[in-house]
C-alpha cells in the first residue's frame, strides 16, 4: 500500500481535497466538513488519519477528471531557500566558502499552479527557468524550534518546480522578489505525502527533467542546509504555523547554468521527481494563450 | 470634518473595525455583518461609505479602551519597496546612477504590530532599526496596471514603521527576508484614510522621530519611484487584489546611517507622521518582556 497522497483539486466546479488512490480520487472534503481545507486538517493534526481512512471508501472521481490545485492554496507563508546543493563541479572551482546562512525569499500562492497545469511564460521575458525542489509543510507550529525537535514539526512532503523569470531576479539592486513571483510561473504538487519517518527525506534522490532529459539530479543527503537547520533558522525570526510551506532549495543544473542558457518555451514538459514523494509534471504556455 | 479614519482594533476581547472620530470609536463591524473585515469592505468598494456614515452614529468605545491592530490583518500580500528617497547629501557623493527598478521584498503580517503596541527587539540582535514609510492599500485589483490608471486602484493610505533587524538583512548572500520578518518588529497604522484625491499623496511631508528627535524627513514629491510607477511595476508580475498592502519605501536617516549606528532600545518611542494621514507611535520592548 503506497503512502497516502492527499491533493487539493477542482472537480465539478468546486475546490475539494481528497486522496489519490489506485482506484481513483476519494473526495475527503465531502466527508469532513469540520476541515474545509487541507490546511485546516493539518491544523487539527488529522492528515495521517485522512490518508489512512481513504482506503475504506470508493472513488468519487477518476484521476483524469480532476484539476490539481496547489496542495495548500492559502498558506500563511511560502518561504523558499536559495540554491541548497553544492555545485557538482566544485572541486574544480575556486573554493568559495559555503554560506553560513540560507538565503530566503517569499513567494505568493498565486505564483504557482498545480500538477498538470502549464507554467505561464510572461511577455516581459524569455527567461522562464525551472528549479526542482522538495517541499515540507509545517504541521505543528512554533518559534525558535531546535534542530533536534525540527522534524516533529513537519506534517507532509511535496514537490515544487520553483519556476523563475531569471532576468527579473536581478531587476533591482537586491532581492529576487519579482523574478520569483510572476503569476503561475511555478508549480507545487501533485499532492501531500504525510511525513512519518526521517527516512522519507534523509537521503532521497531529486531529479528534474525537461522533455525527458535529466537537468538536475542530486540527493537530499548532500543539502547544504538540512531540513532541521532550515526549520530552526526560519523559526528564529518568524512563528511557523500549521500549513506553512517551505521550499527547500534546488540542486545545480537550472537552465541559467548552461552556456548559452537554455530557457523554457511553450510546449516543453518539466518533471520534478523525488523518491517516495511523486512526480510533478507541467507544460509551458505563453501568457494569454488558451490552456 | 477630518477625513475618515478606519481602524481595525480589539475591544472587549474581539477584533473589530470602526471609525476613530472626535467623539470616540464607532464600531462599524457590528453594523455591517456583510463585511466581516476592512479587507472585505474594501473588496466591496465600501470604504468611503463607511467613513462617511460613521459621523451619524454615537461612539461605542473610548479611544483609550481599544487596542489597535494592523489595518488589514490578513492581506494577501504585503510588498515593500526599498529605500525610495534620494540621499540628502547625494551632491557630495560619487554620483551612482539611480536604480532603474525598485527593490522589492515581502513581509508577513505577523512581522507588524498596530499603533501603540511596542515593537519587539529579539535576543538575536541589538540592531533593531526604524524606517518610516507611507502605505497604500489596493482597492481595485488588476494586472499590468498602467501608470495613468494606477491611482484609481488605491483605496486607502496608512503609515508604516518598517522596523528592521539590520544585521539579519545581510545574513545570507542575497535577500533581506529574515531581517525584515522578525515577529512584531514593525508597525502599520494607526488607521486607513480613504484615498480620494491625488493631492493626498502628491507632495506630502513624511517624518520619523525617535524620542522626539527628527531622524527622517522628506516629501513624497521627491520619491525615486512614484506611487504610479510602483503600482505599475508590481502589477507587471503579480495580480494585485483588494486589500493588498504596498509599503512605499523610506527616506534616508535610518539608525544604520549614523556613525556609529544608533539602534532602537527598550523605552524608545518612535513616531512616523505624514500630512493628512496621521501619526503612528510605538515603543520598544525586549522579546519576552511584558507589554
Amino acid at each position: 500500500m503506497s503512502a497516502g497522497r492527499l491533493a487539493t483539486f477542482t472537480a465539478g466546479g468546486k475546490t475539494r481535497y481528497g486522496a489519490i488512490t489506485g482506484k481513483g480520487v476519494v473526495d475527503l472534503s465531502a466527508r469532513h466538513s469540520e476541515w474545509p481545507t487541507l490546511r485546516q486538517a493539518i491544523e487539527a493534526g488529522a492528515l495521517r488519519k485522512l490518508a489512512d481512512e481513504a482506503h475504506s471508501f470508493a472513488a468519487d472521481f477518476r484521476v483524469e477528471d480532476i484539476a490539481y490545485e496547489i496542495p495548500i492554496p492559502s498558506a500563511e507563508k511560502i518561504i523558499c531557500v536559495g540554491v541548497n546543493y553544492p555545485d557538482r563541479n566544485e572541486e574544480y572551482k575556486d573554493g568559495q566558502a559555503a554560506p553560513s546562512n540560507p538565503s530566503l525569499f517569499i513567494r505568493f500562492p498565486r505564483s504557482f499552479v498545480g500538477h498538470g497545469a502549464p507554467l505561464v511564460r510572461p511577455p516581459d521575458s524569455s527567461q522562464l527557468d525551472y528549479e526542482g525542489e522538495i517541499v515540507i509543510v509545517i504541521g505543528k507550529g512554533g518559534r525558535r524550534i531546535s534542530e533536534a525537535d525540527a522534524l516533529g514539526h513537519i506534517a507532509a512532503l511535496s514537490l515544487c518546480n520553483e519556476g523563475t523569470i531569471r532576468d527579473w531576479v536581478r531587476h533591482a539592486k537586491f532581492n529576487v522578489t519579482q523574478g520569483k513571483n510572476f503569476d503561475r510561473s511555478g508549480s507545487i504538487g501533485p499532492w501531500l505525502v504525510p511525513f512519518t519517518d526521517e527516512a522519507q527525506i534523509a537521503d532521497i534522490g531529486l531529479t528534474t527533467r525537461v522533455n525527458g532529459e535529466v537537468r538536475q539530479q542530486d540527493r537530499t543527503g548532500r543539502m547544504i542546509f538540512s531540513f532541521r537547520k532550515i526549520i530552526n533558522y526560519i523559526s528564529t525570526f518568524t512563528t511557523l504555523v500549521p500549513g506553512d510551506v517551505i521550499v527547500t532549495g534546488t540542486p545545480t543544473g537550472a537552465g541559467a547554468r548552461f552556456e548559452p542558457p537554455i530557457w523554457l518555451k511553450p510546449g516543453d514538459v518539466i518533471e520534478v521527481e523525488a523518491d517516495g514523494i511523486g512526480l510533478l509534471r507541467n507544460g509551458v504556455v505563453d501568457e494569454g494563450t488558451a490552456r
